[in-house]
């Protein structure tokens, strides 16, 4: 096995047969941090950045606070519950892009698709900056590596998805339970000891907050519109679990809704329990330091940090322990986007957006060019940021709250069409949803409640009257959480786009059109590509011309082959860059008694490849309706260095055949024993690299997805 | 016309057919500044070399200057002597490593190629290094830029020399003879004064020399030895002449033969001339500027800098002219080993040494891989020695000894060969330094004595009984001329070995190694391509598999064409990596009617390419004297970006499929509409990139010399 094999086998695994999918499914105790991580992370940073925002007005405005979390907390149980209703109706891991392209045409979906795109890359840049912010904040020898250490830790999380997403699954879940359970005991702790008066203080209880200005009327208003909007990142990566139900364990959709409904309670008592206890133990930020008197000139820790010191006291076992929890979390939520952003890859690129070596699962079933292509743009948004969260943060949640808003408006319509009963007619669009997955899902849990639920609600069945009611709670809640997330992406625009957010503005729409031109080529090509109808014909005639250099072994090889296929003619042509060779060529076809013409093509320039192609189309010029067929003797070496040993005009010459119309190349090869180096390193190299198709059952079948040979 | 060949053409020029190399051929005036600038450049450091070390023993030692001197130039005098005769005997442009192979066999011709190859690449870092050294130290803020000034200039050399042979003779003719002209004017001018009484007298006449120990005894000889080696540094570029002789204008040899002759008079002139006012001018040096008592602590400027300045004045017109000419030279010096190092790598390709990419022409009918060769490495010497003269010269002048020892023996045994009439049994080896050019050139100036005598000096005629005592001369002066060279070659290895001579003695053998080694690949390649006497013998049985991943047009003509073959079996295939896409392949083979039979194969771990592999194989194994014809339908497309957008399975596919023995394979090309955009762009980038073969007429023709196809 050569080298690199042996690299790849022991950083990705041994390959996993298609059949073992389904073992790569994950159950909802592991589904749960897989997917929830981003969402939970976004805890540990959301309050803060309410009271950063706020803190601009100076200290007295902080009593809005309360207020701003509520309306978080009520647009996130919203949002939660608009999207348990989108994993039932949308189970084929389409999430928002599917939705949205249903039910608002192709254009919104692409929309979605691209500002996710955006979204999940600009996931995994924050995250890993912050964790690493929070590590290299406690060890400031590493400060100065910021930038490499936030690369090798994307690089670590590809190697680990690479392997596959079950086990990355257990990888993470271990953290995402230790991040909950240490906020959680915090939360209690802290409001336990206030209970009996023993209130926790945070180190910046006392520092007075200089404002940077007074803010009165309509500027009040918009500060804490602002600080609303800055509130919602805790809403960043709800997504992500309608986005992945086809990685849940049957019934998938129940499974999801279930996980969904976990996250948002978690992420809800969290949020609602950190603020308060910032409020509590009077904890002061300040976006510029320097605002802050009273504090010492230091680094201010963040909020979460000055809480659990305030509730453990600082430097004990608790408040590392919170400390370490953060910082992991915040690294893990990257892999949300890495479990996020190549299914919508694969899926766009099902649809013809893109490549469709995105569609492509690797080795150990996960999709791996989508893996690799995230972790590029995400190292490339770190370099370019120099991994700085404050700047990396005004371009986030702008994508995420583009796609709430398109999707949940599509839901709206979703409803209104199942309940005009017009839904049947976009049943081959999620017919893939189910296809062959649901033959076997319906024989193992048939006539369950839940699945019978579902297929009324995607549309497969007519609905029942006596749903008529629940749906038309759902269209509300659709609609409520449309309007509400449509508000919040206005103010987000108008509050960040100076800030960077313009940088995200300019992004999507690139994205958009790139992914419009891929769509406009793969359909002319397959428009191009369409045969004539009816068997195929044969060519009038056949000229065979064999490509000579010298009388050696592989000549002789490609003479014979050629005339084994009896063209209609037959020549053999050489080109005379060196008029000795040409001469002791034509003695040995002589000498050897070859019944097949010779013909001699002249090279004023020495070249090689432009004689023959002029000689090929001057036949095509004379019986345009003829096919050339081209036998081009090669031999093959093994090793790599042989190659640079041996001129390859050859495969340049196959390489400008091509271009010519009605010719037809033969490769006659002719393996020298080196070559069995090659050959013997191949066939033991395992699973090789060339892999294609669709595995997942219950993806889309459509005409337009075929290879690309 | 594509960016790419504008460029190209802007920087290299048009090309220019076979026909016109006679045109690119040197009269001597130009000759002579394109191979002998390397050896007149020495003439700037050779004194100033031997200063430097006698400076070690204190100023004492400096009246040894006259004896070394001459000790230099009687070796110079010599090895020009023996050279040109070497350019009758081989005319070919082999130069030394012809002549040790013809006659000290193949091991030593290959040592010779060797050291060459490295002291090519050495005298381009070291000139170009001098060169920048000179220019920095007069323009002081370049000082750090200097490893890419020299880079710059390298670069520079390479594109000249692209163009050809002849335009970059007519650049550096008028640099080079403005050196000449500036440095016999600056001796003349300061003799003359000498005579008249108004002796010049450099700036650090004054200095005295702190000598780093006495030297006494052995030690006082080691030293004067050293000091004579590196002395000797003028004798670098004598060979270039000798390697360059195909490139002169006819009667070759006799004009190669002249302007070696010119240049060893200009060169030994100006040394002794330099030499000699450097002594009356008192100028004193020392390797460490420490040293020099007296001196106001700036660094020193070089030798012949010191005496412009005592002759002209410093500052003056004169001492600007000499400063820059020098610089000039040093710079221009490097492009020697340009016109030297590519044609001596053609003759070790031609040979089977080095790679046969070496061997071709390019566009302006220069050597163009070997000439980016050399630059390449000269680059990496440059960069890796950080373009310290210091340092790279320890490792000059040791290959250049080697080839002049080892040249001058095997002289010695041509000579006796000669005489005793034997020499008759090479000529076969010789044949194409006249071989088409010979004979044009008998027709033209046939009946020249000059021509009779070169007949009879390579062995080509009997020797004539009166020119027995005059070959017996020669055979004198290539003895003494061998003994002297070999005793340098010793001094230079024991004096220099630990300042960093040791790299070139390992780089040597290692190089040496490769080319053994790179020959042998051939000699086996060649033997295994060697075809069995008799004609073609037709395969017993064809059988037909038409690769097929879905039903398109591509696939469609394919069919056709495969049928139109007629194998005696034929069969399509398919890789069943998504069962419904297979499926709907099977509808549109019945719907389409068509009489071949399709395989549908297995493939469990979503592989394309080793199902179709094991599947071939099993048709092999099955029936092992017959041939399977691979159709591969693919579609072409003409935009770069495009291939983004197709699987490569095809390729790579195709690329396997050549280490199967017995299998022919056949692409089926179909071109999309895209695809005429590439045409058009290449029908419109002129005379292409693949080029092959040897126009020279005087090199040599040898039936190992074949495309590599």
């Amino acid at each position: 096995m050569a080298l690199t094999d042996r690299l790849k086998r022991g950083f990705v695994g041994r390959p996993i047969g298609s059949d073992r999918l389904g073992e790569t499914l994950l159950p909802k105790r592991v589904a749960l941090p897989v997917f929830a991580s981003d969402a939970l992370s976004s805890v540990s940073y959301a309050s803060e950045e309410i009271l950063l925002v706020l803190a601009l007005g100076g200290i007295t405005l902080l009593h809005y606070t309360p207020w701003i979390a509520a309306a978080v907390v009520i647009l996130m149980l919203t949002v939660v519950a608009s999207y348990r209703q989108n994993v039932h109706a949308y189970p084929s891991g389409g999430g928002d892009y599917e939705v949205a392209s249903v039910n608002l045409g192709p254009r919104a979906g692409l929309m979605v698709g691209s500002a996710l795109l955006v979204d999940y890359v600009l996931t995994v840049a924050v995250s890993v900056s912050a964790g690493v912010a929070n590590l290299t904040s406690a060890a400031t020898g590493l400060a100065e590596h910021k930038v490499l250490l936030a690369s090798l830790l994307v690089v670590l999380l590809t190697l680990v998805n690479l392997r596959g997403v079950r086990e990355s699954g257990t990888a993470f879940a271990v953290p995402s339970y230790a991040f909950i359970v240490g906020v959680l005991v915090m939360i209690v702790t802290g409001l336990v000891k206030t209970a009996l008066g023993d209130a926790p203080r945070a180190e910046s209880a006392d520092y007075h907050i200089h404002p940077e200005q007074s803010f009165t009327g309509l500027f009040l208003i918009f500060l804490i519109l602002r600080a609303f909007a800055s509130g919602c990142t805790a809403l960043t990566g709800v997504e992500a679990i309608s986005n992945g139900v086809p990685a849940f364990r049957r019934p998938k959709s129940r499974n999801a809704a279930t996980t969904l409904f976990l996250m948002g309670a978690i992420a809800v008592t969290m949020f609602a329990g950190v603020t308060a206890l910032a409020l509590i133990s009077d904890v002061h930020v300040a976006e510029n330091p320097a605002d802050l008197i009273g504090s010492n000139g230091e680094e201010q820790r963040t909020v979460i940090a000055q809480i659990a010191a305030a509730v453990f006291g600082d430097g004990s076992p608790g408040f590392v322990y919170v400390a370490a929890v953060t910082t992991l979390i915040l690294i893990l939520a990257a892999n949300t986007a890495f479990n996020g952003f190549p299914v919508l890859g694969s899926i766009l690129a099902r649809d013809g957006y893109l490549p469709r070596q995105l569609h492509t699962r690797g080795d150990r079933l996960a999709y791996s060019n989508g893996i690799i292509l995230l972790a590029g743009f995400a190292i490339l948004l770190i370099v370019v940021f120099d991994a700085q969260v404050t700047a990396l943060i005004q371009l986030y949640i702008l994508g995420v709250f583009i796609s709430f808003t398109l999707s949940q408006t599509g839901m709206v319509r979703h409803w209104a069409r199942l309940l005009r009963g017009s839904v049947a007619a976009d049943t081959d669009t999620d017919a893939g949803a189910t296809g062959a997955g649901a033959a076997a899902g319906a024989s193992a849990g048939s006539g369950d409640s839940g699945e019978k639920l579902d297929d009324q609600l995607t549309g497969r069945v007519p609905l029942e009257p006596r749903m008529r009611g629940r749906v038309r709670r759902y269209q509300v809640v659709s609609f409520l959480g449309a309007c509400m997330t449509g508000a919040v992406l206005i103010l987000v625009l108008l509050t960040k786009f100076t800030r960077g957010a313009w940088i995200v503005c300019i992004a999507i729409p690139v994205i958009y059109l790139c992914m419009q031109g891929i769509q406009r080529h793969y359909d002319r090509v397959a428009s191009e590509l369409t045969p004539e109808p009816g068997p195929p014909t044969l060519p009038s005639r056949v000229h065979g011309v064999v490509l000579v250099s010298k009388m050696h072994a592989p000549t002789l090889r490609a003479l014979a082959y050629a005339k084994a296929t009896r063209p209609h003619t037959l020549v053999a042509t050489t080109v005379a860059v060196d008029p000795a060779e040409t001469e002791r060529l034509r003695q040995a076809w002589e000498e050897r008694d070859i019944k097949i013409d010779l013909v001699v093509l002249a090279s004023p320039y020495r070249e090689v490849t432009r004689p023959v192609l002029e000689y090929v189309a001057r036949i095509r010029r004379e019986s345009p309706r003829d096919v050339v067929a081209v036998f081009v003797p090669e031999y093959v070496v093994g090793r790599w260095w042989e190659h640079l040993l041996h001129n390859q005009s050859a495969l340049r010459l196959k390489a400008r055949l091509l271009f010519q119309p009605g010719v037809m190349m033969t490769s006659v090869p002719w393996q020298l024993e080196s070559s069995s180096h090659a050959q013997t390193r191949r066939d033991h190299a395992g699973a090789g690299a060339v892999r294609r198709g669709r595995v997942l059952p219950s993806e889309q079948v459509r005409p337009g997805n075929g290879s690309g040979t």
